[in-house]
């Protein structure tokens, strides 16, 4: 299958700004005294806790932050870090002007156009996770694309690790649900670097999704699998789900307020637990629609929010999460030019890490095959829209345009052979030819020929090489874990 | 039909820019060299004339320019100007931080999923410019949106003008195809605005679009057309089509380099024509499949070139036309992809008119109807999208999320109920209810739910108010012109 190379992607565009610097400051002011005034509800002990001792008010179950305790630990964040790919070609800098793109992560569902909408599993799943290792503008794979569904529920997130080791040699995400399930993803990352702990430390290999539960609440799996994780020095992404006009204030200034106050609380008590750790600022406010009460993704309102969260972001010096969402059930117009949104957005709001930015649809409960080829090409294409324009005397040709002279065809000039093969842009979905070879040839549209694409990507995968030995570790961590957790 | 209500469009954002300043002028500085040596064939014998006597080298059809002649007649150009429609509230500024979103005009066939591909004719053309004058985003008409085959070609713009007067308010582009149809635009604008070619030369109505001969070739039917507009104070949009890989070199820098130096030289044609001349530098810089040599839109390349040429109008203080494009033959992801790669290239590069903004399908062979609905469903989601974030104290909302506190849910709050109505954009094609309801519905893609709204568009237009009197004199003028037309 043609398409683009891996490579690191490095965005040189002055990211777009839709506030204003002293409304960024209003944004920031609001965020920290509502920390202070109104607090955050930390439900882990633990997470309290640390909050106590470094000097928060704790008053049950909720925490007051003072600004300047926020302000310093905040500004400990690194702007930059590198994450660890098993194929050290592989490896990623999340932050600075760099841009990662992630495959879609936690849907129940998966969609194809042969089988139709259905529960995950394991099978189906893995053939997911083969063509997510196929596409090379796919930087790091986002945590399993859906639930496997007929594994139990207490030990899925194993088998998802042990899939995620063998069949990609890319950077993968752990799930932060509860102490477990990041622990369990540090000590299999572990194994198959050949390290402990401390070596592992030493430089990040997973990174996860902590996400808080809007309003103004950190749940018990969440602050663990954020502590377990930050603690063992690996990376965290902190992302509320302010959905305005649901668990967000129904303006996008509301939001912003409080999606920025739980993004500083999580990114305290990280620093509080190893000063320095990695973590990346996440944006996911949208909001609902207002007749209906339905979320909505992609729209103008999620596209402005995900630029302010940028702006608020390199306030603080933190590396940016934005993400590819659409709220379309089928992959068709809606989900292109949502996504379409959704990623220009991102990539010109300075985004450095994209997630979900292959394969999702349905406003995230399912994951679709051709929906992550589609993707696939726009990202592609956002890759190459971001390359600079080579100017010089061959490139300005003037030459050449003089030998072809007024009238004349440039299509056989010694100038266009010399470029054939590498001039332009070459796609994977779309389709270029004329109407009637187009209509010869069965009027396929784009999702349809995406359906042929991941299969004959899912037919040429080859598994990257292991070691033996190491699979075989994994294979025994797996099997031991299994028996301590199902008893 | 629920729509975004007409309004002006302000862009605030700084242009993206792709080039560095000092490349800007290395392609400023060949296109200039190219002008003074290898020289624009002029085949119209009367610009030749006008180019002669200011001084330019005529050898045979060959014209050179002197840089310094050429610097100083494209200062002439103004960098905003308006352009008048027959109701007031819709004229339109052109340049500055303005944007004008036209529809598709110059295509050979139309489509909708009910009739298919076919022929235009002008019982169709008809019903597609209600569509277009019902589309509140749709700011003016591009001169046809498609031919109708069922009338004689020398008079069929008159029909066309005719309609274009009788069912829109809003402004439409002239045909620039010679001296009789330019000539005939001018004059039914006349008689449609109660004034004579004085009073219309005052302040433009017409605006039509003059496409070069690439390479360095101005053909006579678009020579005479600008000189007859623009004698007649009526505004002109030079865009060079330069296909690189074909009738442009396969670099951008060289296909940039050639629309520049053709834009320049028709720029000074004008200029010295009427100085003052109201212009707008055109882009059209696209790329072939090298592979079989088929036009490729919406592209990478076309996005950089776009905005290249954004700052190539910016370095000469004119404004910019950009368009909407794709190469897909179906109204499907491609479609949407590649005409938001376009959209969001030309709007982030500052477009002044993005012309062919809806409806525009196949390269520009067909146009849609459907693809018009769902263009006009990404311009209002990017007009909204240009709308300014409120931040004050009532849209940063401390007191409701206090009020709601950790935990809690803003749906039925008072500070959301207050902003029920418009608190967020509400779409036209955008479907965002649940799977199981949009199944029960009957699985409606984009494209299906984007046929049922131009259809009730077409049922709901009603046409726009025409003095009899004035209705009864363009009767006349057509009549007459066929007679002298058609002998």
């Amino acid at each position: 299958m043609r398409q683009q190379p891996w490579r690191s992607l490095v965005n040189h565009h002055r990211p777009v700004e839709v506030l204003r610097p002293d409304q960024v400051e209003e944004i920031h002011r609001a965020s920290m005294r509502l920390l202070s005034d109104t607090g955050m509800r930390i439900l882990s002990p633990e997470a309290r806790a640390v909050l106590a001792a470094a000097g928060c008010s704790v008053d049950d179950l909720i925490v007051r932050f003072d600004p300047d305790l926020v302000e310093t630990q905040v500004a400990l964040a690194p702007g930059e870090f590198r994450l660890r790919a098993r194929n050290p070609a592989k490896t990623l800098t999340i932050g600075g002007n760099h841009v990662a793109f992630t495959s879609v992560g936690g849907p129940a569902f998966c969609h194809d156009l042969d089988r139709g909408r259905r529960a995950g599993d394991q099978h189906q799943q893995g053939e997911y996770l083969r063509v997510i290792q196929q596409l090379d503008i796919i930087h790091q794979e986002g945590g399993g694309p859906f639930e496997a569904l007929d594994l139990p529920p207490e030990t899925r997130h194993l088998d998802l690790y042990l899939e995620l080791i063998r069949l990609l040699d890319k950077s993968w995400q752990g799930i932060a649900l509860g102490t477990e399930r990041a622990a369990d993803a540090i000590d299999m990352a572990a194994i198959a670097f050949g390290t402990d702990r401390e070596g592992l430390a030493a430089e990040p290999v997973i990174l996860a999704i902590v996400n808080t539960n809007t309003p103004l609440t950190l749940d018990v799996p969440m602050a663990e699998g954020l502590m377990e994780l930050v603690g063992a020095g690996q990376a965290v992404c902190i992302t509320p789900f302010t959905l305005a006009g649901a668990m967000a204030p129904a303006t996008l200034a509301g939001a912003l307020v409080l999606q920025n106050a739980e993004v500083l609380a999580c990114t305290t008590l990280a620093q509080l637990v190893r000063p320095g750790a990695p973590l990346v600022y996440g944006s996911f406010t949208s909001n609902v629609d207002m007749r209906s009460g339905s979320p909505a993704f992609g729209t103008p309102e999620y596209t402005k929010a995900a630029q302010a969260s940028g702006q608020l972001a390199r306030r603080y010096g933190m590396p940016f999460r934005s993400s590819n969402t659409t709220a379309s059930n089928a992959v068709d117009a809606q989900a292109a030019y949502e996504s379409a949104m959704s990623l220009w957005g991102a990539v010109m709001g300075g985004a450095n890490l994209v997630n979900h930015a292959a394969g999702w649809l349905e406003g995230g409960l399912t994951a679709s095959f051709e929906k992550l080829v589609i993707d696939a090409e726009m990202l592609q294409m956002l890759a190459e829209y971001l390359q600079p324009i080579t100017i010089d005397d061959d490139s300005l040709a003037l030459d050449a345009i003089a030998e072809v002279g007024p009238g004349g065809h440039f299509f056989g000039s010694a100038h266009t052979m010399a470029r054939y093969e590498t001039a332009f842009y070459e796609p994977m979905v779309s389709d270029w030819s004329n109407y009637e070879r187009w209509a010869e040839r069965g009027e396929a549209d784009a999702t349809t020929r995406a359906n042929a694409i991941w299969k004959q990507l899912l037919a040429e995968y080859e598994r990257p090489p292991l070691d033996p030995a190491v699979d075989e570790a994994l294979v025994e961590f797996v099997a031991h874990r299994k028996e301590a957790l199902l008893g």
